[in-house]
C-alpha cells in the first residue's frame, strides 16, 4: 500500500495526504479528519507511513542545463546562480542535481525521467524559450518548479524574474545622455526568451530616444564578441557605444577598442552585463548592470521550498540590475 | 532477498553478483555459473532482479565542495571542471548530485550520508587535505571514487593528477631566463595539498637558481590579489615579477601594476595560472600556465565510470600545464 491509495480513497491529492499525516498545514481540519480515518481503514501503520514519506523526500532539487558544455565556464553567471542556490540548500541538508543536455527535448527527457523514478523533490528551469515544452510538462505532472524568467513565459508555474527591459532601458537613457546617437547592442543566444525581452528594450528605447540601436547577435564567447565589435568598430558609421550581454565579451570589446587604438571612453563607451568582479579588474573599469547573482539563486531555491511545501504559483520580482556607471563611459565626442 | 543474499551464499562481491546477473563481462565463466545457480537455489526471479539492479543503480556521480558559496562564481575552475565531468555523463544519461558545504568535516557527512542512502554510483574528490578523512572513508566503505590530486594524497584511491610541481618549476625557470631576481608568488589556500605542492616547488627552484622567492597567501579573490600585490610593489624590496594562483588575481595584479604606472611586461612581469579566456582578453595578454580543464573532468570522469566497473586503483597523469608565453613577461630591466 502506498500513500497515494489512501489519496484515491480518501478522494484528495497525494500532497494533501501527507500534510495531513505529517500534521502539517495545508489542509483543512475536515480533511485532515478524512485523510487519517481512511489511513485507519486501509490499515496503515505507522511505520509504513514513516518509510513511505522518508522515501518521497530526496532532499535534492534538479535543474537540467540546455548548454554547450564546452562554454559554461566562460561566464561567471552559471557558477553563481549555483553557489546561491547552494547557500539556501546546505542550511537544509539538501543537494542540486546537474544534468546538461544538449537540447530542449533532452531537458524534457530527463525532467520527465526525474520525476517517473522520482529523483528530485522539484526543479529549477532556467533558459527558458516561447511556449517551452518542459514548463508545460511540469505543469501537467505537478512536479514542484519555479521558473528562472519573465512571468509571461513561465506558463502559470512559480517565477522568479527580473525586469530586464527596465535595465536595458536605464543603460540606452544613461549612454545617450552621454550624446551617444549610434549605440550597438552585442547580443547573446536568440534562442532564449530573456535575450528577446532585451532586444525588444533595446529597439524601443533607442526608437523612441530617436537615436540608431544596431543589434549584434553573438553566442556569449569572448571570440564571438571580439568578432562583432571589431566588424562593427571599423564600419562604414561605427557606434561610439556599445551594450553587451555578459562580462567576458565586454573585456574582449575593450580590448579590441585599445588594440584599434580608440580610447575608452574618450572615443568609445562600453556598458558590461552583469556585472562580475572582472568588470572592476580593468582599466578603465567597466561601467555594469549590476545584479546580484548569488541572491537571486538563493532567492529562486527559497520559493522552490515554498512551492513544495504548497504554496500556490505566483510571480517574484527579484531586484531589477541597476547601472554601476564606473569610468568605461563617458560624453560622447566622435561625429555622432 | 536482495542481491547481498546472493553475494553471501555464493561467496562473491556484490558487484560480481551484478555482472553475472546483467551477463556483463568482469567475472569468470565459473563465477557467472555459481551466481546464477544460487540465484535459481533462492528462487531468484528476474523481475525482482531487475528491480533490485535498477534500484542500485543511481546513474548518478556525486561531487561534494567544501567551499564557501559566495566566492565560487569568481573563477572559472570549477565551472569548467563541472562542464567537463558533464561531457562524460551526459554521453551515458548520468547526473551530477552536488552539494556545497562549509568544511572537510561536513563533506565527510555528506559522503557518508550518500553511501547510506545509496544516492551516487561514485563519487569525486577535490581539494584534499593532509590526511583526508574522506579518502579514509571511502576506502575503508568501498565507495567508488576518484581523487583529483596529487597520488601522494589519494590514501590508496585511483586519482587523476597534473604535475603541478614541473609547472611551477617552468615558470620560475622563464622569469630568470628573463633576468628577474625577485620573484613573488601570489598563492591560494594554504590548507589545499596542491597549493603546498606548488609552494615546495616554488621555493625548491628559486633556491636552485639562486633567486630571492617571497610567498604571498590569499584566499583566490581579486581583492587578495589586488591587496598583496600592491604591498609587494609598493614595498622596500619589490619583486619584478609574480606568479599568481588563478586567473582573475593575475588580472587584478596587472591593473595594480599600471595603476601605480610600472609597465608590464616593461617594469613587472606577470604570470596567470590556469590559463582562461580572461588571460587572451587583457591589454597586454597574460603569459600563463595553461591547462584543458575542461578535458581534465572529461578525464575524471571516465576514470570513475572505469572504478565504477571494477577498475584497480591507479595514478594517472593528466596533462602538464604548460607555460604559454604572451605579453605580459619579459626581460627585467629594474634593479633586481
Amino acid at each position: 500500500m502506498t500513500i497515494s491509495d489512501i489519496a484515491e480513497r480518501a478522494g484528495v491529492s497525494i500532497g494533501a495526504v501527507s500534510f495531513a499525516l505529517n500534521g502539517r498545514k495545508g489542509v483543512s481540519e475536515e480533511t485532515r479528519a478524512r485523510v487519517l480515518r481512511v489511513a485507519d481503514e486501509l490499515g496503515w501503520a505507522p511505520s509504513t507511513a514513516a518509510r513511505s514519506l522518508a522515501e518521497a523526500k530526496t532532499e535534492t532539487f534538479g535543474l537540467v542545463l540546455a548548454r554547450d558544455p564546452h562554454n559554461l565556464g566562460v561566464e561567471s553567471f552559471y557558477m553563481e546562480f549555483f553557489a546561491g542556490l547552494e547557500i539556501e540548500l546546505s542550511k537544509r541538508g539538501y543537494s542540486l542535481l546537474l544534468q546538461v543536455v544538449g537540447s530542449t527535448d533532452d531537458a524534457l527527457a530527463t525532467l520527465q525521467k526525474w520525476h517517473r523514478t522520482r529523483r528530485v523533490d522539484g526543479v529549477v528551469l532556467t533558459d527558458l524559450i516561447d511556449d517551452d515544452p518542459r514548463a508545460a510538462f511540469v505543469a501537467d505532472s505537478g512536479l514542484p518548479a519555479v521558473v528562472v524568467g519573465d512571468p509571461g513565459i513561465a506558463g502559470g508555474l512559480t517565477s522568479v524574474w527580473t525586469d530586464d527591459a527596465a535595465s536595458m532601458r536605464e543603460a540606452v537613457r544613461h549612454l545617450v545622455s552621454l550624446g551617444h546617437r549610434r549605440i550597438a547592442r552585442v547580443a547573446g543566444l536568440g534562442s532564449l526568451a530573456h535575450t528577446r525581452i532585451r532586444d525588444d528594450a533595446f529597439a524601443e528605447e533607442t526608437g523612441l530616444l530617436g537615436v540608431a540601436g544596431e543589434l549584434l547577435r553573438t553566442d556569449y564567447t569572448p571570440e564571438a564578441g571580439e568578432r562583432v565589435t571589431r566588424e562593427a568598430l571599423t564600419g562604414a558609421e561605427p557606434p561610439t557605444a556599445l551594450i553587451y550581454d555578459n562580462d567576458v565579451m565586454a573585456v574582449a570589446g575593450l580590448t579590441v577598442a585599445m588594440e584599434l587604438g580608440l580610447g575608452v571612453p574618450g572615443e568609445v563607451s562600453i556598458v558590461a552585463w552583469d556585472d562580475s568582479v572582472l568588470c572592476e579588474h580593468t582599466l578603465p573599469k567597466l561601467t555594469a548592470l549590476s545584479h546580484d547573482v548569488v541572491a537571486f539563486g538563493s532567492h529562486v531555491a527559497r520559493r522552490l521550498f515554498d512551492v513544495v511545501a504548497g504554496s500556490e504559483p505566483a510571480a517574484f520580482l527579484d531586484s531589477t540590475p541597476h547601472l554601476v556607471v564606473r569610468g568605461s563611459t563617458g560624453t560622447a565626442t566622435r561625429d555622432s
